[in-house]
């Protein structure tokens, strides 16, 4: 690895944090470490292994070869997967040295190579022959959005190793693109969004300016009408509205967040305020109305779209993974640009929920969809075969449109990159795992710490200094919005420490240990009660980690839709999850599901259908009656659902009035 | 007209109850007749208008030029919305005989005819030049579809005015279709159900069994993976599972729908009882747990599709015109094939609410999708413009998929032959409005009535005896499963009756008149508990109606995202509606809105975010409090929404627990 430069996905020029790379940040084990060694050691061979298979890597022989023809397996998409794995291979690269994945970047290269046009343009989907011209379908065709995940595939390269064919191939095809969209080429754009976070930062990455502002160009033409309009309207791709005028992120999830991370890096680079403040107000709208608990972004299937405010369904939940990738894009940048800690607990909560429930223990399967509430339990999945559907529940081997294996896997790969950041007086850290952080200060200041955690098992966080440094320096750690009842420990002292940063000022010796303890119980979470879709319900959280119900855990097969919980008592620590107190209660079959409204038995409470008997008046919950007696309901981390096999499953859980 | 026939859709050759056609009930006016006022002058000709200039007339034309090309106008559909057009103009001209309607037949039906292939092959989408072969697209192609539609119109022609042109064409259409996929031909089938239905019933106007037969075999080939998978998956067209085995309706809902249609007109007229059976399964787990309040069908917009059992997002539900219609026409021949009058219940219900939503008042403008909850008002929709999106939150003047307009316009031109049977020994009258029924008993007792009515304005029926017949018969009326409390008045005496069934078995003389009286206050209705969308909410209803409060009756254009209902001050009637006590709690800016669930205040009531303040302890809910005073709601007729412009919109409205 290159040590000169920082290793990271996202460098900005200027800003109050500053990234630090996988040569400053090191994952050395626990939650995260275990996944980034499946990563590494079956993911992206995998990832490869597929792309072989469908013919989307023999497209671009196709290319070269000129044989390409109208039978060209894989959507127009197809490209980008082979550059967002050579992003992950170059993070992989960077951040262990291990030669199999340098082998297969310079595998993968070359393929890719042969295929360039000698003016720059580099598709295997259009512009050859049997196959429509160049950029013959910008709303659909995706030819930008591939070169942008070719740029980002070339910074990686290029932090992580320096100059190589792939950043030459990169270079020729920004060229190409700046010369046939610049300012005097086709005022158009990309239907799919991607090529604007792409030249950004190969822009920052080679110090080129006119790739930023071609960026910043691709920006500024959206929000017009510049697309042709769509049965699903031109919000769909963003099209509606110019994005400084927009109050709020809509469409396409995956297409709005990749355009806003492309917004937050112009907005920095060109010092553009009211840019980086509109995007502020609409991620401010987002979290507050347009997004699950799980951090999942996306309520439609229908065009893998936000709804509208507070359209937040569990069951049709799509909160796509890439749509989570996508979300710590924008946050992680934010971040950067302004050193808010909120925008670290939106990332923490998505890494957890999100991109940690798609990939399956082995690395080999993933989720596409993540719903929070799985009504039918799916069909056990084939491993040899392409799931055609993104929502099966469970996780597929591989996807007809994959596009999120190889974006978790650089995620994963890249990871180290999120954990933490310097500004000039010390250290942040936002994200806890084990792991070591060797850096310095502008002014030269040694910065050394070794997280010691078992996180999020345990919320015991030990912060091991690793440098004597006689000048004094920050050391902050970010407590989660959720961490009400915080302590900060050092020096045998401990104090409470409220949820945002908290920081510790003061010259540091190596060996001595500050420590952040969170707390770890299990708490019932209440939705906002515009929620429509989970009015009445109870969620359960353990520190990051949203919890689940499963089928598995229960003892019917349609318990899940009868199941009702008790809010009165506290859930309970259940290793890792939690136990909540549940029943069953009986439903009559009706021939019709509403009835009227009877005579409440107790004030406040009208009388429901469909439940056949109901406690008695009491008011105890303790008592059974005939509805079925209370039990102990066991909670385990929504990211592990399914593995025991397809399940239903539901994180809201009706909690009715118990009196 | 010719009597000699019963000019009705359904006309099965065995049964409890025989239909009476449109020479026998003659709907006079009230809520139906002016619709179908509107229909007969203003909707028939907006459809044939808005078919010529999107050039779907015209395809005709051009196979008949030999000048068919690519470029072919139009879904590969659009000939069925000619051939439902024609069916609706069979049933006005059959109903009023009106010229207009009858010069459009042979206006449309010349059009049509001269593309039909010598061999009897009838579509412009497929089979000519520059289009593709005939047959290649089973799955989505729609071509038996397109002609069961035409069957459908011919049944029309044949029962209301006897062979002419248009069934001759029909005649050579089922013909080639028998051949060609007959026992000896292609062993396949329409992705998109609908010839069965038309076959069916050709065949019973034909009095031609082998096209009944053919229909069987098209049924009994479906559910074994005839069709190649598609993403969405097979269930969406019903190849999953064969007909007799499946549990309930999955898939794309009017395809479910139209496919259970043949499938009871194959069981009665093959007197199998175990298929009649399966349907009547399929029924009743699907309207206990896949029908919306309003009888909407099609929970998903994706696939235009029911979802899982308990699945009825309001906001999101699809609720397609085409299905109501499509439930209707199930509904009907179960009804026939049964004499149950639940099936009775279920078509008051989506008549009311689904059917009677989509036209505007002035006829030229649609709903396709009939969600119960509009977040965000519409767009103002351009008379002038074909609406790309079937969810636009107001009516369209035409659609893209424009199979709704022509869907309502045959409901409506044919529906007096939905409103009563007869069965050996007298009269069933079904639905509520005021008509004149003539017909006679297998034995030539008299059975005349006619009904007086301005339900569901008010609840009144009154039957007034139209013929003296000396020999006793028997009177039925349905009285909804809605109306407890309802009351029959006869010879000056009242005595309530029960819902179901109300029969009066006597002489009758001319002039004398039987009442029912049906309760129109205002009710609260609560769902099952299972019904995860709409929990700790009530919808209102009136009679059939289901009602809606809208935006513009509220004093804030968010008011509808914060309202909440007291549901223990009953509903009061209000001008063909109903006022409920609500209020409009403030709610505080979170940035995050999931929030610990606090300490209750009250047992049995855990603290929700978001509320900013909440009435105090007495559990009166006539304390306004911080939070907002309690005000009256005005509720209107579901169907009438956007009338007034676009407006957000609820059914289920939330009802808290007061205390």
């Amino acid at each position: 690895m290159t040590e000169s430069t920082t290793a990271c996905p996202v460098l900005p020029t200027r800003g109050p944090a500053h990234p630090l790379g996988l040569a400053q940040v090191s994952v050395t084990g626990g939650f995260w470490g275990v996944r980034q060694a499946v990563n590494a050691t079956a993911t992206l061979s995998h990832c490869e292994s597929w792309m072989e298979r469908l013919g989307w890597l023999a497209n671009f022989d196709r290319v070269a070869d000129g044989t390409t023809s109208p039978d060209r397996p894989g959507w127009p998409f197809s490209d980008s997967e082979v550059y967002k794995l050579l992003e992950a291979l170059a993070w992989e690269a960077g951040r262990t040295g291990d030669p199999e994945a340098e082998w297969a970047i310079k595998r993968l290269t070359a393929r890719v190579g042969q295929a360039q046009d000698p003016d720059g343009y580099l598709n295997t989907c259009f512009g050859h022959g049997g196959r429509p011209p160049r950029y013959s379908d910008l709303e659909m065709g995706h030819e930008l959005y591939n070169t942008g995940h070719l740029l980002q595939a070339a910074v990686a390269r290029l932090r992580t190793s320096g100059e190589d064919e792939l950043v030459r191939i990169a270079r020729r095809a920004a060229d190409h693109v700046c010369r046939t969209f610049g300012a005097d080429g086709l005022p158009k754009i990309c239907g799919h969004p991607e090529i604007e976070v792409g030249l950004a930062e190969f822009g920052r990455a080679l110090g080129e300016d006119r790739y930023v502002e071609q960026a910043r160009l691709f920006l500024d033409r959206r929000g017009h009408g510049t697309l042709r309009d769509i049965p699903l309207g031109r919000a769909y791709f963003q099209d509606d509205i110019p994005i400084r005028q927009a109050d709020v992120w809509r469409g396409h999830a995956v297409r709005a967040l990749y355009l806003t991370a492309a917004a937050v890096d112009v907005a920095v680079e060109r010092g553009d305020d009211d840019l980086l403040r509109a995007v502020e107000r609409q991620w401010e709208r987002v979290v507050e109305r347009r997004t699950a608990i799980t951090g999942g972004m996306g309520s439609r299937h229908q065009d893998e779209g936000f709804g509208e405010d507070w359209e937040l369904p569990p069951d049709r939940a799509f909160c796509e993974t890439c749509a989570g990738v996508a979300s710590i894009m924008v946050s992680w940048r934010l971040l950067l640009a302004t050193g808010d800690v909120r925008y670290a607990d939106l990332i923490e909560r998505t890494l957890y929920n999100v991109v940690a429930t798609s990939p399956s223990p082995d690395g080999r399967a993933f989720f596409y969809a993540n719903p929070l509430h799985q009504r039918a339990p799916g069909n056990p999945a084939d491993e040899n075969e392409v799931s055609p559907r993104a929502e099966a529940g469970v996780r597929a081997a591989w996807f007809d449109v994959s596009c999120c294996p190889t974006n978790v896997a650089r995620t994963l790969a890249g990871l180290g990159a999120y954990l933490a950041t310097t500004d000039d007086d010390g250290l942040q850290i936002h994200q806890y795992a084990p792991c070591t952080i060797r850096t310095e200060l502008p002014d030269g200041r040694q910065v050394a710490a070794d997280v010691e955690t078992d996180y999020p098992e345990s919320g015991t966080i030990r912060v091991r200094i690793a440098a004597d440094e006689p000048a004094p320096w920050a050391l902050s750690l970010r407590v989660p919005a959720w961490a009400a009842g915080a302590r900060l420990i050092e020096d045998g002292r401990e104090r409470p420490v409220g949820p945002g940063p908290v920081t510790v000022r003061r010259a540091f010796r190596s060996g001595e240990v500050i420590t952040l303890d969170l707390p770890m119980e299990p708490r019932f979470t209440r939705p906002d009660p515009r929620i429509d879709a989970v009015r009445g319900c109870v969620a359960v959280e353990r520190g990051p980690e949203v919890l689940c119900v499963e089928s598995h855990d229960l003892p019917r097969p349609d318990a899940l839709d009868a199941l009702v919980i008790d809010p009165l008592t506290p859930p309970r620590a259940d290793s890792g999850g939690a136990l909540v107190r549940g029943r069953l209660p009986a439903h009559a079959d009706r021939p019709w599901p509403y009835a009227p409204a009877t005579a409440p038995t107790q004030p406040g409470e009208p009388g429901e259908p469909g439940e056949s008997s109901r406690s008695g008046g009491s008011g105890e919950p303790g008592e059974s009656g005939e509805s079925g007696g209370w039990f102990d309901v066991p909670l385990r981390p929504y990211h592990s659902w399914a593995r025991r096999g397809p399940s239903s499953m539901r994180v809201w859980l009706p909690a009715p009035p118990t009196s």
